[in-house]
């Protein structure tokens, strides 16, 4: 039905109508005094989100990026860094730093399990000489729907001392807790079109004093993503190359929209999306791709098995207008992923159940009751 | 007056409300058939204006972006480039280089006058052992509204057989003549928030099959800005990172909208614009920064010598909210900047000049006839 398209992809999420209509507003100037009023009220806004007092700063850049950026401002050529890969963005994040000459270890899991914070653990420790300059982190994989655990990994990146903890954070942010000050996160790189609730095309980038500290002697070469360039003119409320205005509008009214629900409200709606749709995928018979302990609140992979992930995806998207996500890479085909990040509410979760209940049926899939899955995600509403 | 703002800096320029409402849409998913049509037809669309058969690849980033893009690519450490320097934007090109530990000359002229094509031969001619890896050129200053000779400094650059022709655009695609193919330019960059008539987040980048020869050995670190990425994706009709939907949306109707123009009608457009607006300037006794054959078709600075630049904004802006831009750098508050480039008409620039006639007096600047600006480019109009 024309229209009726509804994003249940980790990105671009759904989008709410004050956004959307802020982002038809006529462009301003970004050198005038209106657009400084709204920078600097969206960089108040985005050190709430981020939980800091620390620089946030924005990019006119994807998630990729604002991570590149995050990388590459704080550090040497043949710098020894260790990187997290259990996904696409993880192993993305190791050719980065090989693409700048970084010395990259990698501390690998199966695709669809979490990181061991105990490899982090043995690995720092061994590292007497603080060779290590940093430790990279994807925290939601968007591939899978594995959470990696942050908060431990984070506490034995703090025992070595030397290294810096750079966080992808691009689908946690918004829709779990990265208290960045609190833990003290180095590196937080985010983009627009996940838990922001607006389109992509904004990166942003949190930085602590001990980043800034690296920042001093890192050579590492860039211009269009010196961070140094984008801090200087924030404290004027400014940007150092042209910013996208009307992806400002609607980050204006988005992260009012965030402020007005709370933090505490939006990571428990996350928690309840993530529970009501494992619950009723579970209900229906069908395999999780991540444990409990590991689950992402911002998607879920559903491995089906005996029904084809494709299939699934054609049918929820001709019957019912509703994306999902496939896999990505060596998962393509084998499963299928349902966005929760964002502008999700509980409505969402029991239109996209009840969708594909009609689905797996139509495929085949009959080993459980009609109406299960509805009603276990209904039994999770009911309980929070 | 609320919502009655007009934009005549040289970026953001004014958005036509059908790209205004096409950024209003919900984004659709990037990895969709939907996207791709999309990604397919904005891709011929920019061939069709860059006049090339060659690739034109959309980034996600700042004219800037695009450009360092442009450079990096195709070159390696302590690669000679001839830089072009008679702004702020030729100067932001030598410190890219700089940071990226090119060995960088600057061919340069004061700002306000055009580069000399004479001292491009010079330094190529004598470049016998073809070290000049690149010569690297801002087309149409828009710091000063020069329009430096493209055409004759490329025919140099052509003789010499080595070097890669590298034009910023940014201010001149789509308001003059640059056809990529029949002059050889081998990397064209350009940002969506000037003559594309769409608000900035997009940057594109015209390459050549010279300049990709020039990538397979290039050595310069990147990533999110590697081409090479965006070409695969390119070919599939999809782009290696997320993005920005919404502006694909407007750069869809923006570029319909050129089409329906036509290239020469463009072109004549803004010759006429320039021309009567450089005639109003004259007609009301005030110098202009350029020589006529110097003069850019996008922007005119005007000197204005014995009245203050910026209470000339200041007026035009709270009387008749008009927006022009100040000088930058050493020419801050010693000149005021007239954009006319994209979707401005006729009647935006009777409206500038009449509106500037006010101010002029106001500010007891009377060695003019009340009413000559605006007759001046009545009588252009009249001619063309």
């Amino acid at each position: 039905m024309d229209d009726k398209l509804m994003l249940m992809i980790p990105g671009p999420t759904p989008v709410p109508e004050q956004a959307l209509l802020a982002l038809s507003r006529h462009p301003i100037g970004h050198r005038s005094g209106d657009f400084s009023k709204i920078m600097a009220e969206v960089t108040q806004n985005l050190k709430w989100l981020h939980q800091t007092e620390n620089d946030v700063l924005i990019l006119t850049a994807s998630g990729t990026g604002a991570m590149e950026a995050g990388i590459i401002n704080f550090l040497s050529p043949g710098d020894r860094v260790l990187v997290g890969c259990n996904g696409k963005f993880g192993d993305r994040w190791a050719e980065v730093c090989e693409a700048y000459g970084l010395a990259v270890e990698k501390v690998s899991a199966e695709w669809g399990k979490a990181l061991e914070p105990e490899q982090f653990r043995e690995k720092l420790a061994a590292d007497t000489g603080k060779q290590i300059k940093a430790v990279i982190l994807t925290h939601s994989e968007t591939s899978t729907g594995v959470l990696n655990d942050l908060e431990a990994i984070n506490r034995h990146v703090k025992d070595h001392g030397e290294a810096l903890m750079m966080v992808d954070t691009v689908t946690s942010l918004g829709a779990v807790n990265v208290p960045m000050d609190a833990w003290g996160l180095d590196v937080v790189a985010s983009g627009s079109q996940k838990g922001y609730m607006i389109p992509p095309g904004l990166g942003f980038v949190g930085v602590s004093p001990k980043a800034w500290e690296a920042y001093k002697t890192a050579k590492l070469p860039r211009y269009y993503l010196d961070l140094g360039k984008y801090r200087k003119d924030a404290a004027k409320n400014t940007t150092p190359f042209t910013p996208p205005v009307n992806l400002f509008f609607a980050l204006q009214a988005s992260l009012n929209m965030m402020r007005n629900e709370g933090l505490e409200n939006i990571f428990a709606r996350h928690q309840r999306l993530m529970k009501a749709t494992r619950a009723a995928i579970k209900a229906m018979d069908l395999p999780l791709l991540t444990s409990d302990e590991a689950a992402s609140p911002a998607i879920t992979a559903v491995g089906p098995a005996q029904i084809d992930a494709e299939k699934v995806r054609s049918i929820v998207k001709k019957r019912f207008d509703i994306v999902l996500a496939g896999g990505q890479d060596h998962l393509t085909g084998k499963i299928f992923r349902i966005g929760h990040l964002g502008f999700v509410s509980d409505r969402d979760i029991l239109a996209a159940i009840a969708s594909l209940e009609v689905a797996f049926k139509e495929l085949g899939h009959k080993s459980f009751t009609p109406g299960a899955g509805v009603a276990a995600a209904a039994e999770i509403f009911a309980q929070s």
